[in-house]
């Protein structure tokens, strides 16, 4: 269907080096610090927790559309929680979405956001973790 | 001992409809021509790819380090496939790397590149896909 690429680079040691991810026009320095403490950058995480809020909204978008519940608007935040289980593993992600669907009621919505939380690609892909959804109607 | 932020935004249908993500100092504009055709813009498996590579880059380089072989750099690209299996996919994820690394032997390498693939915490958490590694010694 597609193929997506993108690229990163890691200079010298783990705690004393530094690193870039890149994709697009972007480009995205990252360090120990920027990951593990409050050091200015980015991290793996964010992207992962942005492409999840992403795919989550525009699955959630499809599949409304599909039953003609076409939404004004999916907001999701993620929150990535990066742990320990034998070695450093993302223990947990918790989506929470607020949408805007007119004529759609508060049990049908909750059903449609558990099914994207199901079968979004990036969900699927994140099997190795925990997902938790909180998902409310607005407006 | 971390937690990343992210948040996303869909606004209308599926193929009408446009997002963005957002994350650290980042917004990266995406519609269904950016995923799915040629269209302008980014896409969540992007940000995937960029997270896995870079992910398994700095991974590579804490237990090289950690056995005293420094890495000069370790340069990682993430091809993700977006297929379909009783829904959208991601079928596999191709990483390429590329390293320096003073006085190692190619064998050596090839190992922790091994451990590399299956400990970093994103291979980890993308456990609902194959990933598939080619590790190159350069230099």
């Amino acid at each position: 269907m597609a193929t997506s690429k993108a690229t990163a680079q890691w200079n010298g040691t783990l705690k004393e080096g530094n690193g870039v991810m890149k994709y697009s026009n972007f480009e995205g320095p990252f360090t120990y610090a920027s990951r593990f403490e409050e050091g200015k950058g980015t991290n793996p995480e964010e992207l992962v927790g942005a492409a999840h809020s992403g795919c989550f909204s525009m699955y959630l978008s499809a599949i409304l559309s599909a039953d003609n519940f076409p939404p004004t608007s999916v907001k999701t935040s993620a929150l990535v929680h990066l742990g320990e289980d034998d070695g450093p593993k993302i223990t947990s992600i918790d989506l929470n979405c607020e949408a805007e669907v007119p004529g759609l009621d508060a049990d049908k919505f909750a059903q449609y956001a558990q099914t994207a939380k199901e079968k979004c690609p990036i969900s699927r892909l994140f099997a190795g973790t925990e997902i938790n959804l909180s998902a409310k109607l607005i407006g």
